[in-house]
């Protein structure tokens, strides 16, 4: 099983900036925390960030037939891209969609995600372990 | 640890109804998966479903003192219930909310839940799996 | 065929308050009609009210596999239990929706119904008479 | 007493068309029907259908004074046609509306009936047997 | 100078129904009313009444070149008939908007009228009096 | 016959400014051309003009028993001005809302009338020429 | 005269939990207030307390023909619980809505109340001392 | 391949009335230009206009068996004519819907089509091509 | 102690107007019974009324250091004044916000209070008794 | 060149009041630094204050001829005075729309400026500088 | 004659992707048909595709002076995109919009574009063939 | 200190298109009165600008820790570009938010600003002196 791990803008600067709501835990550490976990459930894993919304959807596009599940944070563009959407109604691949923080607990227009229609399923809130927990659920599916 | 595991109203019927929905895994099965994983963490687990509003408040209000964190599906609950939301506000006692479906995938009134805005973090779509997850993440804020 | 007949909050009160509006008519004299009209159209039927949600959601429940049809007055349920709701969409009894009043000639939030969206058909405004009207109607279903 | 059936644009199509969706019974069909349920009941009864909003006006203006009650399923009229309202409300007739299908099962335009707020009460999602069911609910009020 | 006046739907029925809200005047005792300040003005005067939009329209259409200036009620369409608009738009003929009662003070959706942001100017709330005072201000225009 | 004649904000200025939206005659013309026809019908007549709303609302109160109808445009207050609403509610004298322009042609803020729901009419559009119209309105009120 | 005070849901946790939002008064300390209170001004009095809505609408139906007047702070229920704005309507008893916050410095959703437009008046804001003003403003009902 | 053209209320007046919107192009014009393409293209076409809504409806149900596509231009009717919709539903025959000018550049009010969701697809703001182009559109799908 | 009290708009008007609506009682009345209950309390009281939101303004800047606490019915000012507002977050005196009448069942636009959000608490729809109860629950603040 | 400083309700408080959200700097000193710059820029300038809509618009009007350029700060009034909106469009002098604080940073209903649309310009959220870049801006104008 | 054909992200996909929805024919096909047709035509014709918006803004900004109209589809970007709608509106560059699919049959989201209103004109629903019924209307301007 | 002006998409046309609206200066132009500015208030200052919202994002992301303030004209972007504003709060360096026209005269959508709520302050609609305004204001914070 091939997963790959997507995050959009600003999810660069993770560990050092605003980390009363983000942690302190920098996409590397996140990243480390998934690779030895796919090692161990013998997955395999790749890893993407861009600030970019068109590097995200050419990225997404070439995902097609050579990638099994995706973790999705798209941070900013969750709320607006309607091009990301697009793009992953193309390739079809089931995704989860991965929030940090609690986006129900924050501003009114972050409380709408164009891709959770769309998404197997989601965790937010639950910061960094976010991630580890829906690479758990992505391994279940293929069991 | 002690962790309260709420479930509220329809929430008896799963594995038994609309099983292309909920998928056809009982609560009970549920609640026996969570109880060997919280014994396999050495962590302490108690179960509570109902269809009533009143006796889940009551609920909530007797974990006070007695719980250390909740995983809550309020069901239909979610998206009306105030006094719940008040209930959980009053004890403050941190939470998981779940949801075996992915609500914003569905009707419109599903899209918005009372309680996420006060929860930790949230599950969403990720069927029974969802509730191990939270497990997990509860273990993990007591390490 | 068995025929359960479920009335909500405050419909215990008919024929005792605001009879300029809902008739001076009881529960129970409509009750006794629809009694004799099933008796005359042998058809087994049963009633049941209750002013709390929580009794209507177990009541529906219990409904699964002895019930053929539901005529159901949720009363102000009507406006905001999505519990019910998902009850009547769990069973999967089909139901006809009952209103004694003309709902859509009273506050505006009254004009919305829940439960209509996945009720076979409803009547309104044709005070005690709508329930002999909905029996007869769901006897034709079963001819 | 006399009783006045009025049928709106494209319920002459009723059996005809879209079949799956308003039944495979032809507006000839239910008038044949009421008129031998209006007979059984001595009941003077008419019909009329037409496609033009202002026929649909002038025919409920000359019902002033020749017509005890109305059993109206105005069709797409329902939704927009303000002078169809004020027509009814002009003459001052007590009438049903029917409607054969469920209509808040459908799109959100038909949700909303102007003439709901004054109609005596109204039947929708029960079929051709919805207006059989209305004569009925209206020869009561004579009694 | 040739004025024509339009009245819509249900105004024909002036001075018979809800005289409560609509006054006791006919619209004969109107048109009679007019003809004779027309007479007095020497201003040429026609008059048209219909149900149908469709007949409104048309006569709109007439107009073109042979009439000065309109007075219209268009009764219930003036809240939703675009046609009747688009008529008014066409043909370019300077007109006043007149109703009988007091539409701000009614229904919510008599409140919006579609033809006010091309009429001239309107009169509403003065009943029978409304008509002879527009064709007051027509003859100013052309003095 | 005592009739008031009240002016809001702004139009002091009527007459020497954006004469192409309110035309080149002033406030005294109007009232001249009103004590004139006021002369002719033999009605007492009065005229009070301010920029200020609680002048308006305390000239309103002083006017209670001492008029027997109004002639009101209260400029930009007919906007927003719940107190003049509620001056005019308490003093209950019959009263006419004249704008000189047609308000549903300007901007979307200026459909809405506060005061409009509480006249017992109005003409709008008219330029100067409507405040005629409205005494004459009044005059036969009291014949 | 005869007193009733209903409290709604985690009310009964008044003076234990967030006290500085609810003050530290507990519902016993506001209750033997009131008793004492009552006393002096020789009025009955009796208490209610429930996190179930269905058993707050059961007593408000008993106090029917035994009760003088209600003093009612529902709690959350205020929000969306129409069971209970039909049981106050339908016992038709005067009653005065009391809030120990000032609700409209809170949550959106807190700033409707769907009782207050049947409440014969209300007092938000003053904490426990609400309570007593609201037992004053009652005995003066009946002096 | 037989093709009806239908053109609803006011383009009868095309090239005689704001020709600086809709062009100077008479509706002969654009029918002459399409009954050339369609003899070309060895189609069969009719054309049918008019400003009764009623009419309209009645050719459409008419053209059922008997037309194998349809160009719409429904007008003014577009935006609000439920019973057109229904009707176009009821014979299910495939269809473009033209408009001459860019109904997206223009009011509020012409940006919302009822029939745009079941059309084929649509062609705006080409002006009098517009006709011949979906009639080029048209016959590409018998090829 | 130092109170004022502020009554705005239409105010003065109390006991003569409405009556059925605003009850019999003067504001003079209301002040004298407020001035007993001063006396009696031993608090020093004050009291302004104006129909102009200026004059109101300039009262409250000057209250600024001489008052302690302040009881405020703004009347229609209530509704949209944000002077209002703004000058009473500028002085910072706690105030109780006072209506005779129950605003939430009256007009749609009394229903919301600019300044509930920032008021202490407020008393609706108690009549002339709400006033002496504000006094009341402002001497318990400084026992 | 001469301009006038306009500040509406409330601005008089400067630097006493909220100064934590408008600065320590008085009225005065703004004044006093604006009246340095224009002496040095030999811009003619005057002031005026109100907590008076009438005022306001009364001082306005009387710029008419005298005054090249305005600065105003509307205070409150900025978010629903339409006399002052209509002030502004009559006497038609260019303006400068500012304000102390970020008024996109607070209540909601302050985003909302009627002025703004016809300013020229606006500058918010510099604090007491915003004065003098405004009237640095004037100068320009007429450089 | 130039024409510049622009298509937005995703689009890219076409043929592969979706061919439910989007049909089976490639974008390499679709400029293929348009190539022949422009050649026939005798119009120089240039294609351009990217899933970033900035490079079509870029893009856009570089047909300045070198495209005499422009065919767009800019896919997801239609809806929210106003960076694009600005290039197109500096550039001034007469556009046809093109839809593959009927967007008003799809997502409420997609029902809104934000080119519309400055587009010559659009063609939505007819798949491939609605690029080359564009290119045809486009020869037209220039004949 | 450091100031960065950055300038999102289209603004690299300035002065060559729509000079109606934005003024023929180039961003070069003022570009250079910016940098002579600096140089005579002794500050660093650098220039960005791009058509894509990434380019923008990382911009902004790598001012961090090397610039004291940013002057920021986001375009188009400014309305829906939750990346960047996500990147301003990411990087905490104080901001002036400019617009060279006054985006409250132009298009509803362009009203709202997603940056302004984050802003330190604003300057609109006065062109391109705007920027040199905001650089002296970014100069009195560092003095």
């Amino acid at each position: 099983m091939r997963v790959l791990v997507i995050n959009g803008p600003n999810l660069n600067l993770l560990g050092q900036r605003e980390t009363n709501l983000y942690g302190d835990v920098s996409l590397e550490d996140i990243n480390y925390a998934m690779q030895k976990l796919a090692a161990e459930k013998q997955v395999e894993i790749d890893f993407f960030q861009s600030n970019h919304e068109g590097e995200l959807v050419d990225r997404i596009q070439q995902a097609q037939g050579r990638v099994d599940a995706m973790i999705i944070n798209a941070g900013a563009l969750t709320h607006y891209s309607i091009a990301l959407l697009d793009a992953l109604k193309a390739v079809n691949i089931p995704f989860i969609e991965v929030h940090l923080t609690n986006i129900y607990a924050r501003e009114e227009f972050r409380h709408q995600s164009l891709l959770s229609p769309i998404a197997r399923g989601g965790i937010f809130g639950l910061g960094a372990a976010g991630y580890s927990l829906a690479l758990r659920a992505v391994c279940e599916w293929f069991k």
